[in-house]
Parts: C-alpha cells; sequence; structure tokens
C-alpha cells in the first residue's frame, strides 16, 4: 500500500542542523519492540531542539531512523535521557542484532517540490 | 524474515566523512524502478571517493538511502554523472511522488559492537 501524502517527511527549517542516523538491524519477533519504538518518538519530540525524525524498515528487519536537532547539546541531553537510556540497553540486549549510529551536521537541504508548501 | 548477518551495513572509515541521506515516498507500481535502482547502487560503488550505502523501504513506501562520500566534491561530482542524471531525471517524473535529500558532515560514530571484526 503507498502513500501519496508526504506525512512520513520531517518538516524542517533551513539547515545548518543535526542528523542522528541510526541504522539497525532488528531481532526475530516483537517483543515489546513497537510500544517502546512509539514512546521514544513521543519522547524525543518533548525533548529541547528535536526538529523531527523520518523511519524506514524493511520486511527483512534492516531499518534507518534519523532523527533532527537544533544542536550537538541536544543530542547529548537526549542520549542522557533517563528513560531513553532504559530504551537504548533494551536495544542492545533484546530488540537489536546489531546497529549502527552516526551524528552528522547538515549543511544542504533541498526536495523534489522545494516551492511546495508545507 | 530477519537476517542475523550484518551485510546490509555498510563498513565505514573512521569520520569525518559525508553522508547524503535520500528519503523518498515511492509511487505505485515498480515501472523499471528496482531495475534502476541496483543499477544506481552498482554504479555510485564505481565512483571516486564513494564509502559506502544503506537503505532500507517500509510496505507503505517510504524509504531511507543514506550513502557515504569522503568529500563533499566526490557528491557533487556523482550529482553530475550523466547516467545518474537520467535516473534523477526518471525519479521526478515516474518514481517518486516526493523526496528530501540532505547533504551533512558525519563527525561521530559508534556500533552496538564497536570492538567487533568487520
Amino acid at each position: 500500500m503507498m502513500k501519496d501524502s508526504p506525512a512520513a517527511f520531517a518538516q524542517l527549517p533551513e539547515p545548518p542542523y543535526y542528523a542522528v542516523i541510526f541504522s539497525a538491524q532488528r531481532t526475530e519477533g516483537d517483543q515489546g519492540y513497537g510500544q517502546m519504538a512509539e514512546r521514544m518518538v513521543e519522547l524525543a519530540r518533548e525533548q529541547p531542539g528535536f526538529l523531527g525524525v523520518e523511519s524506514a524498515r524493511g520486511a527483512d528487519g534492516f531499518g534507518i531512523t534519523v532523527s533532527y536537532w537544533a544542536s550537538e547539546a541536544a543530542i547529548a541531553a537526549w542520549k542522557r535521557n533517563l528513560e531513553h537510556q532504559s530504551a537504548q540497553a533494551g536495544g542492545k540486549k533484546v530488540w537489536y542484532a546489531d546497529y549502527q549510529l552516526r551524528v552528522a551536521k547538515v549543511e544542504l537541504a533541498y526536495g523534489m517540490r522545494p516551492e511546495a508548501e508545507v
């Protein structure tokens, strides 16, 4: 089922801003993953400096989530968030077979329809 | 079906390097998309400064592909590649309902098992 609407796209300000690129291979079975993931997005949205998030995961369990932040300090604070730390521990123990995390400074951004209304 | 192997992960050098974060909503139907996407990865791997690529797309047609490059000049050259330009035009006309492209400098990277053998 395809979507026509761009609801999955983050609506971001002009660069510069920061991205956390989180790529991860899920273990088998849900084991509470869906609920945790939903809660983490909800919690992230409440954090100072959070700008938006985009996420995709294929049927093979490999997924990429990119969250966008106003500053490196905002990313560091999110990493230290206690409820997020608990989720990070669960990720290592239960939900992820492996992951990679990269922090990057976004310097340029453009879309297919740069003039489109948001 | 889940994978145990980390084959989907790019094997990258230590930062700094550059990332092209390409998020896109597919239109319905394949219309040659699969063949083009496979060819573009093959072509990208041949370009100077190409470091790796990771990609995920969900059943809703929203996907994220992150390609990694040694420099901004390598990214600019890839954007100008003639066969890639043809694919870009096809993307706007046929394959994508919408997309966003962001260029970022990766400053920090770590994995779940930083000591793991590659």
